[in-house]
């Protein structure tokens, strides 16, 4: 029955709204927006200089009474942080004084029997022993860059890409090669096989589901052919997949790991998008590079803070954590058609936006050229914060996109705040308006 | 009246046993071993390539059952977990879930004023917004090492040098310069200048106050005379000081920062060693490289565990803390003296024994060139760990030393493992009793 829903809303003709259930859209499914055109970044590695303009925005972004539509961070309340702390205070008065040692450096077991237990449930097994606990998804990210790349080497990413690559590049002084990546589809595999064979990369770090920015989800079939197009160059993949419980529907996508027999995809996840931010408790599953990435780890942070692992250890043992996520998922879900409803009914003709089946990011691009970052400062003036798309390209490109985040429940704030941006589109200079592909 | 047993103690000639008060030594003052002899290394920089030694070290150090003479960490019994326990409980209670969001990526603001305090009480001003929160002092460590040197740049560290700053030098692809260093007062400063003039070195990686694996501690008229060199080359000091709060007597030995007037000294420090080792919450304190390290820290890590940072401003805000160090430097002090008494007792003559006056290492240089590669191995088949002195230097050097660690209270099996090790050494085979200096 929700199945049905799902497909009417996906094209737009219904629109869940939180605790009330489904109503019709304002707009029939013939308004809906033409989705963003697919980059053409011209071939070639190049070093990465881009960090002041990340945290320039990102700075900017963390001042007090703004309405985060530029935020990465999900409204706490989507969370059990009550359950949580029980977690957290039972399982310290369980925790054996001397286990607080022992578990350094290796890292709670109990956690990674679990995390070992939810890839056996995906249909594919991962052993206790491949699993490195991190300091959130970004450690473990950042780890599997140093373990397969030198200084000077290059790597695939998409175009656009999630800025935090860009900024694991840059500190490592690695050269990007930026793919073109399909709104809906992912990377292009044709040109990723042309790039491989020109530039001979070191690494690809992608994420095939739910991309952050465009929320692009490859399709499994795709996923297969990834990991064997890798296989044929023994070319190791860092697979980012932070977002993929924060699917649509009942199936969850499975990562490209899941058809990895070579040991050549790192995959790399955490807890910080589904259940627990402030924990910062990540992992990796780095395939034949395990011994370094583990090495690597003892030598950077030596191991995971033990309460917060032993607090997630309790509350996963415990078994509440899927009936939290699907909960989590339909509120997302009715976040992110909020959000697509506001933009189609508010932005003006010209406006591209992606519609992604997961996630909380949504990519619009922009009509007639108008620039991402002199509408993030206008913006911010208001108080309303975004991600301008240059934070998701080496080459600053993406000078007419912007990022919007449905990490809250929508409310009168959040469409006025939409209202308020749309004028500031209609309103902006434009320097000739082009609909040419972003390159 | 504590001073003047500290005094007789230091001298040999009481014993403090933990809860039973002083007792007369076994052997009078006059039986004491020599000091270890200050390494000579070369002049010049060089590549390091020690990881594979490090990691077969300290993995076999963790296996079960062992009386671990080579750990580095303390017996848990030490750390009031108890209080820690109930001060995560209360912080969880009283936690406003939206900082759980807000904290995110600066960290918990109250920590932070708290460990400002505590530099203030030692007599200098580090303002908050100087003190970057990590993942322990390693991450506070290994980012600064990051902020102040690029791949191939030469880097001073002491001989011998803690091998964390070895492997940190070795994944950032640059250069050690290994300095003489004093068992007693530190790093020598004249060849320090020397060194600087002739290699042009980017930093100096130094721990100042009770040095691993030396114990030494630097005078404060030498940190003063240290941070001018610095000054006169601009050259950033990275400063480890995770062990000055276990000290002996009543003066907290001042770290070189408290005379850095440039912003030239990163302190890093951590609650890992004297109050939560499991937490890993340590801080950097990077004076003008401040900018640059909370950069790193948001592009590698992002933030710290919100709910343990939380925990220790409970903990600290509640006023135990320096009445749990009073108690710890107590049962260190034993600990350590109940090692000298060991290893003065059973070790061969020709042994010679540091006596450092704070932290829970000594270092030993064995006699007549006893191998400490084939003694940590035999050790090891005897269930006794112990850090080989090769370890702790770039060139392997330092291959008949041993660093010892007190890091549990004394009793029997401790005692016999002793003098099973003292008897290995004095069976080992010795290839050309040398009594030459380390090179």
């Amino acid at each position: 029955m929700f199945q049905a829903y799902y497909l009417l809303e996906s094209r737009g003709l219904v629109r869940a709204v939180p605790r009330s259930g489904y109503f019709v859209a304002a707009r029939p499914s013939d308004a809906l927006l033409p989705e963003p055109q697919t980059s053409q970044p011209r071939s070639g590695s190049q070093p990465v200089e881009i960090n002041d303009l990340i945290y320039a925005c990102l700075g900017s972004a963390r001042a007090r009474n703004i309405v985060p539509f530029g935020s990465a961070f999900l409204s706490p309340t989507l969370f059990p942080l009550d359950r949580l702390r029980r977690a957290l205070v039972s399982s310290m008065r369980r925790l054996d004084p001397w286990h607080m040692a022992e578990d350094l450096p290796p890292g709670n077991l109990q956690l990674k029997r679990e995390i070992a237990k939810r890839y056996l449930r995906q249909g594919f097994a991962v052993a206790t022993d491949e699993i490195v606990l991190t300091h959130g998804a970004m450690e473990a990210l950042n780890l599997c860059l140093n373990a397969v790349a030198r200084p000077g080497d290059a790597v695939v990413v998409e175009s656009p890409t999630f800025y935090v690559a860009l900024q694991a590049l840059q500190r490592l002084g690695l050269r990007a090669i930026e793919v073109q990546t399909h709104v809906r589809e992912g990377i292009d595999l044709g040109r990723l096989a042309q790039v491989i064979e020109l530039h001979r990369p070191k690494a690809c770090w992608l994420m095939t589901t739910f991309q952050n920015p465009l929320g692009s989800l490859m399709p499994e079939a795709k996923k297969r052919d990834l990991v064997a197009l890798l296989a044929r160059y023994d070319l190791p993949l860092i697979e980012d997949d932070v977002y993929s419980e924060l699917y649509e529907g009942n199936i969850a996508p499975l990562p490209a790991k899941a058809f990895d027999h070579r040991g050549l995809v790192l995959h790399c996840s955490s807890f910080s998008k589904c259940l627990a931010p402030g924990y910062r408790v990540g992992w990796a599953t780095p395939g034949r590079f395990t011994h370094d990435v583990e090495r690597l780890k003892l030598s950077t942070s030596l191991s995971g803070s033990i309460p917060v692992q032993a607090a997630l250890a309790g509350y996963l043992q415990e078994g509440g954590y899927d009936r939290h996520l699907r909960s989590l998922r339909q509120s997302l879900q009715a976040q992110r058609d909020s959000l697509f409803d506001a933009v189609t009914r508010h932005f003006p003709d010209g406006t591209r936006l992606a519609r992604p089946a997961g996630g909380y990011f949504v990519w619009v691009e922009l009509p007639g050229g108008v620039d991402a970052m002199a509408l993030h400062r206008a913006a911010l003036a208001q108080r309303i914060s975004l991600a301008p798309g240059p934070m998701f390209s080496a080459r600053a490109a993406f000078q007419h996109h912007i990022r919007l985040t449905c990490g809250q429940p929508w409310d009168a704030t959040r469409e006025r705040a939409m209202r308020t941006l749309a004028r500031m589109v209609v309103d902006a200079p434009c320097p000739g308006a082009s609909a040419q592909p972003p390159l």
